[in-house]
């Protein structure tokens, strides 16, 4: 992809009224760009590390049997009435009225819905057990947008729905989820901590959430030095024990981003929307239900609150959205028509090989280029400068690593394949 | 895929209150499901079909230059208020307040957002021209929703939108498109014509829509025996003639379906927004756009419309859910384990050519098993029985033609790919 022929408008200055590093970087580096309070568009560059985030989630959910579906937004307050949770939900709904007046409201999850839809598909244990997810644009009425897309009014999620005969089933299911999430944040390079947590609003026994560590964190994470111990702040001193698993260990607190929480819910949905299954012996149950979610466009911002430096954005490479830059440096193109035959090459021989490659053709100073390189983070910069070329040079540079090294030009293309190692 | 890890909950009975064969067809084999009137959850099959339109259109749009983005539902009507279109499309648009009172909608189309996000970002003859596209989902308040997926309240849509410095360039970026859509269509297998017509609440001077003929069309076209005119109903007979470009024809009429629409805006948008660049003078002017739509959503209606008989869906193989389905036809596995065996090595092997491969595991007689294929319409069966296989052959058929052929059960698998030259 040329820059020219893409959409990366990047800002020299730190955009006014942003306070988390994440929400500056990614306004910055042309990712999102705010339409209204709490709603954001995401730019061609940022919907590519949407995207390879999406892939990482897909796959590991489509690995633990989860099957991909796509729900409404727009959804019947009548059906909300039905668990009561128009009422527990009122404040971060978004409602309005239809044509027909009939009384409706925006998703701001999908528990109700989904209900609805297997109960009328399921009524037998033969048909269980079921794992249902999507990947879908979530609304909530947020009075207190912050931080950009960590916490927006209209922002995407993975969220999953699984279905059992009976408890031990859901214990599998939600222990396959409670799995495949260990591997997708791992995936994402993102050290979370799985700590088990108060289900709040969606109901249900046993939860737990999946937080990161980080400076713009809304929640407190609770860690013991000498056991294993991981709570949130509310349940350790809840319990009236401030770690449980052990006697010796000294406490110590972090503020982290929620980026994950999985629910037992049991029956609670399928008793209220009478979504029934026929077990063995004939007897009529409620299924017995799981929820799992993941905020996707949330993951993205935790990615750059953390993978970054003074100058940018340092992306892990399995979610960049380019593998590779190439910067050739360079006036007018009749001047230096070796520098962009050489980068054209370059493109078309990494491209062939794999790669998903930028080339910054614009018409800009050095000074602009490596600026922005840094900004946006590519892991790989191949450097085509003058200076090097008259030695037969050019330079490669990793954006993690402080310094580049000088290789021969006909070299540059394996030596970035043993990099990058694709 | 398995059946039974997949979720396809098919239905024997014509559903009440259908009228169109597509919507019957698409509930019918579960590939949607409505939660409310005018608005639908697309289930696993319905996706994947879904997502093979996607990426047909994706792969045009990206070929033509054109760059990938998303845009939010969430839009505020000041933005609206700019073009005076808070009231031209005041009838279809979902408005409400959010929890600070500013009045919002969800956006219906997009052009007032993009041009305000370009406006932000492009000042320079330079930047131009760009051509900005996203697959997303839009509302409209349809007081009779119809058809299903048809006419719908919630519904997908692919929109592009074009920015030039110049009426020639508005003119080369439309040909692109135009011949992208051609293309596109071609790809999707559905014969398309291609009319000039009204711009109608878009604005601007030039437009051509995308019909395909349909029973259930809703628009009505008029094409000449002899010579090459098409045209719509409305601006044939307000042109006061009826067959502009020669005198011998005579005039057919077809009802269709609208499945693309691409205008010239020229600068209604940017006038009103002050969306504006330098040129190559210093003289400041107004973006010349044009903006270019496909209902995706509609486009899986329309494919299901044509391609279908008595016994349901025949899938084009591009856009098909699967590739080949597998039916071992069996009682238990004790019984039939070489039935088993063999249709997991198929699997594996067919799977492992690349192909989409779907398993009825299911534990259903060969009748249902054999409507159940007919309705899906997988482009190719693999029939396992027990007979044949007692002569050591097994049924492949096309789903397209009447009659299957027998095939040693060694020979199956060049047979398909030959069939499917994948």
């Amino acid at each position: 992809m040329k820059w020219t022929q893409f959409f990366i408008p990047t800002l020299k200055e730190v955009p006014q009224g942003t306070e988390a590093i994440s929400h500056q970087l990614l306004l910055r580096s042309g990712l999102v760009h705010m339409l209204t309070s709490g709603v954001y568009s995401y730019l061609p560059l940022g919907l590519r590390v949407l995207r390879n985030i999406e892939k990482i989630i897909r796959g590991e959910m489509n690995k633990a049997g989860a099957v991909e579906l796509f729900l409404p937004c727009l959804q019947p307050i009548d059906l909300w009435k039905q668990t009561g949770r128009d009422q527990v939900l009122d404040d971060v709904m978004i409602k309005f009225k239809d044509g027909k007046n009939r009384p409706m409201c925006l998703g701001p999850t999908h528990e109700e819905v989904i209900t609805d839809l297997v109960k009328n598909f399921v009524q037998s244990y033969k048909q269980l057990p079921l794992n249902l997810y999507q990947i879908q644009t979530k609304f909530r009425d947020e009075l207190r947008p912050r931080f950009g897309i960590v916490r927006a009014c209209e922002f995407i999620m993975k969220d999953a729905y699984s279905f059992d005969k009976d408890m031990a089933g859901l214990q599998r299911s939600y222990e396959l989820m409670r799995k495949a999430y260990i591997q997708i944040f791992e995936e994402l390079d993102l050290d979370v901590i799985a700590i088990s947590a108060d289900s709040g609003a969606m109901g249900g026994k046993l939860s737990h959430e999946f937080m990161v560590p980080a400076s713009i964190g809304e929640d407190t994470v609770v860690m013991c030095s000498d056991c294993n111990f991981k709570g949130g702040k509310k349940e350790s001193l809840c319990q009236g024990v401030i770690c449980p698993e052990c006697q010796q260990g000294t406490l110590s607190e972090t503020v982290a981003i929620e980026l994950g929480h999985i629910f037992q819910l049991q029956t609670k949905y399928s008793d209220a929307q009478q979504a029934l299954f026929l077990d063995e012996t004939g007897k009529q149950k409620p299924i017995v239900m799981g929820c799992y979610g993941i905020g996707v466009s949330r993951v993205l911002a935790a990615i750059v609150e953390i993978h970054n430096d003074e100058k940018g954005i340092i992306w892990p490479e399995k979610v960049a959205p380019f593998d590779i830059e190439i910067l050739p440096l360079s006036g007018k193109k009749e001047e230096d028509s070796e520098i962009h035959e050489l980068s054209e090459n370059y493109y078309k021989e990494l491209t062939s090989l794999g790669y998903e490659v930028l080339i910054d053709d614009r018409n800009e100073s050095a000074g602009r280029k490596f600026n922005d390189a840094d900004l946006i983070g590519i892991p790989l910069r191949v450097t085509i400068g003058r200076r090097n070329l008259k030695e037969g040079k050019v330079e490669i540079k990793r954006r993690r690593t402080p310094d580049g090294i000088l290789v021969d030009k006909e070299e540059a293309i394996s030596k970035i394949s043993q990099i990058l190692k694709k």
